[in-house]
């Protein structure tokens, strides 16, 4: 059957200390990864999500694999690769304010992605294809592979949706900018944060401009994540913004993957821009009130749990 | 001060789990690494014991440096390397009864130790400098610090003791044997199991004909590790076996390189050899009775702990 | 000894989970209960509390029985039973802010209570009978015990506090209030949280109307609970309020139960209403500011802890 | 696509205990279930299996079909239901060697299962289809669903395989023969341990003469479990007999349900009944040697690790 | 209502390790006291007991306290100290083997027990009174409590037990047979282990010889432990030996505690010897075979619970 | 080397709660004590520091030194005590605002310090000393010890850092104020909260009153700490102030200590007042939003983490 939403990436196993690194603390295993993110997300709401990217045989990537299926994300079109590694993320809470990650992904089995991976699950379909940032920072391979989706996806009138999830870590903001900006020419909606708008437009206009110019290159919503202070959409018919729901924020890690499923689940639901926008803000605020990437998602008789606390005031 | 004991090698973040990784565990850390057992185990015991290697500075080379400094090892040699990571391993609990390894060890910075590393530590001098097996494996630069220790100590009249530790995740018996066998004609004492020795003699020859040649080389003391049978030693005046000290075993990782601890530390007191062989089976059998790869070594009071065991019995 | 205190109900096993239950997590076992949580809290400061119900001999029921023992509750009056189980509820901490229950209550041995297992301990006298809008809702034999508790120690003379606690999840408004409005004619305390107040009164009529209309009917005091805004007292002498004392509230379960057992505390204690109403304010926020149902609760020299915080703020 | 196993019941939450219940502790959230158990220890080795239950839409349901789905097995045939809660069952480790178990079962979900449900599954068929006598004990509709089963696979010449599973709790030893014996006649394979004989054939019977009144009837092979002495298979071509796997059991729980589990892969994969039986011990000495019901089963590539244990010998 | 019960000592709290204390290690509270230990033992039993003690008002006595009333130990008679701290004991789990103990008690609470405490306690009765050789060593006035005890429950006709329990941290053999010699003759019960005979009898006596002396002095029933070879009664009738009840030991901790409770709740039922004998093997077996020091002691309907396992067999 | 921080004192073990501890709950090690908090505050930064001190044979003695030693603080002047025990703390979570603290430190190893034990360390020297108020309150040994080193270090010009740090439960006001106004005498630097200003200079006077005569008797800087409000300098140029850095605050715990060792590291680095004052707010910050008495403190390059938050706004 044909997936809502078809995206592809690296999942990686995120390990999370109660403490500082350097005086050992106890670590608990997740499922991290932007794109897996976005598709438990979707999964949860009730739509077809389907994930697509190599594991590697050992047993981190059966825990990968195991908590994707877990989720109701279709993992048909993953492959296995029994030479690489798994790649692994520390995420350590230095204090109750300071987080810091720590990257283990070098020649990972998720960073072999390549175009032949992903044949087979794009050629099946989906109503949207969501890309992110991230993963053509990865490899050379999974450069082409992202770049060879965009233009097989826009070819085949998939839309796209694009995070651009810029990571200083993996590549600079020039080499990033180089690719993402034609990326950015395929896609239909298109999500960043304020200062990473340059990625994607001109790096001279301010954000009302370089919305306009991808406006007039084709896209159809911009959305521009503003963090405490929620988003900003445009589109032809102007600009819309959405407040933050009111929580108690533990832990913002994977707040924008949240609000880019919650996004993405209104408009496979067909809500207009006000309720996709609402929608994006509750499964943002159910992710910064839960510990974990991804373990907080509502399922769809969760959402209205959120339903009183007021919209719009500031998430602290 | 010069030390007793002077060895290096690569430190690394041992992980373990508290079940299958597969589903998911808690993870706990610990400081891993043949060297630096052997030099804890013989500072706890009261001798000064100095460890070399390159140590990362990110979060988990401090962890390293921090359980080294607390043992009392001296560290004054370590070098600080800012560019490459800490070599992690997981240690997994598969069922009670079976451990699984994973490492993350491939351009580490522990692999990256290099001969001037080594010089200014090794210029100090040590009663004893340790080697294992294990080091030359790491890199070709550090193959070639261990080489070039091994002649230099030698030539400076340090006595050496090598433990052979092969592991085939790192190279193949025979890459072993090249780089081992000459390395042996430089030890006073070599530590083996039984099915290592040909990578320190003939292979074609049984055990006491590889004893014998490796005796007529210049070795003064050839340790066969036999597990739950104890061990054998070779000298010029015969064979010696001891067994193992009766205590319920929960862990055995970490049991080779406490028999080494207290086969030196013996040596350190002037033990005469049964002495120095009881005092490894007593250290071999702290560590199997307690958790981790070294928290369970005895500090030199505690050496009489275990008198009531009877000595002899089969290790369970 | 006749106890101060005389109250009865169904005391469960509370499972408190560490994060959503679907995906799994760490349950820990605490005591619930209303009418033991007021028992304990009122044992805590030293008065004599007896709690009276049907405890199951399974092992939850045991658990049940040290709780209450452990805290000094008198359980002489309680009745074993072996063809129930004891009633469960599973408290899940969704999220920071958002907590779910669910209960396995249906058929429980706390909810065959029965008129016969109350005759003796009311027999025995106290100074005053504490009964909730729960237990009515338990069963029918449940319903029965609580009329008849109530029509006898009103007979008998002894003062009754009836704390509304309407449970949606047990029976409807109306069912509750064709119970609880005469229930209330033979009370001297009211405790009510604002919207219960149409159960023990005109739905139509405001609350100064209702408890007016209680305090004709003999009722000597109307406390209305606010939540973060603090109580209301309605007495003969008018209308007395009081704020919250300030803490960090980390959990509000139980809150209400730590209110009513304050006040009855002030009330053995001889206390005016002023005093009565604040140290019902002290015991809320020592609850609100420990995680678990009772745990939290003071013992008569812990009191004094909450000193310096200013009473009359608002409780976040 | 046909799975190769289905099979049918009631999955239920496990809570696992620390320590005694009774002087609170903490408790793990597990996934059990007899039937489920087999599927899952059936889909970690490659095959293709399908489970049908009733699952509760309640937090505790969705926990029971997340790790269904995290393990492969099929689930597109589950009903969920609204109206009742999910069967929980408490495992209570009382002492190094006591395990007690209490359910809150009675008028689950799970028990709820009729053969509406089963309809559409077994249509599609299956290469085996697998029945446990728990499932005819839990109501009046899953009796009918066990029988109608039995029928109907039968009659669409689907092979059967039937585990006693004979729970005392559940009906009386009169009742299960009344229901079972009937069913046996339907099967091509019968598991059933020495004491469960008298379910499935003449209560006057020894074993050897009920297996061969069994095989007379029809049943291709009967297999009788015997614990630490490991099982016997009658055929028609005789008598054979596997002892157990030499590890260290931590665990009984789910032992069984692992030996079926192993038995029916070699069944799939066309091994001959020493090689199933093999199989079969080997998955219950996975069982065994970890803490959970199912947890500790292999996947296929983990087969091997217990190859160096000597079969035959006594488990302890 | 008289118990039949009546003990007294110090009750601490013990601080059990999960590992070495040198490296930092999570500690768990429970309650630890050889008397209050036999106390629980034979309350969780169904029989009234009574323990006396002073128990200081500072937190760990409210733990202390609390354990008691939880078990239904009887504690009116219990002293409350505002001027001393509460005792405190550190049970270090050093490896699967070693187990030490740190004590912080000097000058304690419960050290300070004085004639006083107990008079009206023992004035009230009891079927026996239980001492232990511990009591007397903690203080003069500790040390006058229990021989005045003992005389006075003598002089009342109330039979005395009396546990060696020579503890080598608190005084020397000569000073503890100073004591206990003369304590002896005014007991009815003596229960020591083989090595604590000569503190109440000829210390160049053999066995036999110590215990017919003790027989001729009035003593009813000498009780000798004999760890993993069971115990052995001697009385006017002649020698009578128990071994032990198989099963798993974990935890020796409490274990001769567990002994004495289970013979008194024997001679509490009026079983005969071999009766007591065997109920006290049965608790020393629940004892060893959980963590805690009376943590795993049966109530009554629990004791048919290791029914099955052989009695007589060596305790591993 | 000569330490650029000399200091002494007592460490103690502090055993941290999760929750009440009349209830009983789980216990962490840490270590504590001022001195010892402020060495390794100041080690983490780069400084090399000595503590002085006597520590216990005992395993918390170990356990103290291998946490000194992990830390970096240089321990040669460390005696050991083989009499007395290591001194513990029990630091209690009652509630989320509220911390309780019970010692059992009387007639510890520490309190036995002596002057001897210093005379080789502090003739060594150290570009500063720093002395609390703590330790002449502990024993007579350690008023000497106190008063010796402030007398021989200012007579030796080493600089002289004095934290009052008045603990009500060692001695009372007058006692202290009639050690601690001599010893200011000698101090360059004094640190008070606005509270223990009278314990160095005229009670009647105020603050800056008791600043202006501390600097006219040679005082350099006077830093009066604030909590939430900051801290304030004193010197001969004036007044100068600075706030906190704004973080969420979870532990309170050490932050004194941590803002002494930030203002010593910035004099260690020849910062002026400004940054000095600075730096001390910085590491107060990193304090109060960790867990724990000095595990929060940063290394050098963690400095800059906290660079973003701003400086001055209220601490909550």
């Amino acid at each position: 059957m044909t997936p809502d939403l078809l995206t592809f990436g690296e999942a990686m196993v995120s390990m999370r200390s109660a403490g500082p690194l350097a005086t050992g603390t106890p670590l608990s295993m997740h499922l991290a990864g932007a794109e897996s993110n976005v598709a438990i997300g979707v999964a949860r709401l009730g739509h077809r999500a389907a994930w697509v990217g190599r594991v590697s045989t050992d047993e981190f990537g059966e825990y990968v694999l195991r908590q994707l299926r877990a989720e109701g994300v279709g993992v048909d079109g993953v492959s296995r690769d029994a030479e690489r590694q798994t790649g692994l993320m520390f995420l350590e809470q230095r204090s109750a304010d300071l987080t810091r990650v720590q990257y283990y992904r070098a020649g990972s089995a998720g960073s072999a992605l390549r175009v032949d991976d992903l044949r087979a699950p794009l050629a099946a379909g989906a109503r949207m294809l969501h890309l992110t940032g991230i993963t053509p920072a990865l490899s050379d391979t999974a450069r082409e592979v992202t770049c060879w989706a965009a233009e097989t996806a826009d070819a085949a009138g998939i839309p796209i949706c694009l995070d651009v999830n810029y990571r200083a870590r993996l590549w600079s903001r020039e080499a990033a900018r180089e690719v993402l900006t034609p990326l950015a020419a395929h896609a239909s909606t298109i999500i960043a944060s304020a200062d990473e708008l340059d990625l994607v437009g001109d790096p001279g206009a301010d954000e009302p401009a370089v919305a306009a110019e991808l406006l007039r290159r084709g896209v159809e919503t911009v959305l521009v994540k503003l963090g405490a202070d929620g988003a900003r959409a445009y589109t032809v018919d102007g600009v819309e913004e959405v407040g933050v729901v009111s929580v108690t924020a533990v832990d913002t890690v994977g707040a924008g993957d949240a609000f880019t499923a919650g996004y993405l689940s209104g408009w496979f639901d067909g809500l207009d821009l006000t309720g996709r926008l609402r929608r994006a803000a509750t499964l943002g605020a159910f992710a910064v009130s839960t510990r974990g990437d991804c373990e907080g998602l509502p399922r769809r008789a969760e959402l209205a749990l959120l339903d009183g606390h007021e919209a719009g005031s500031v998430l602290r």
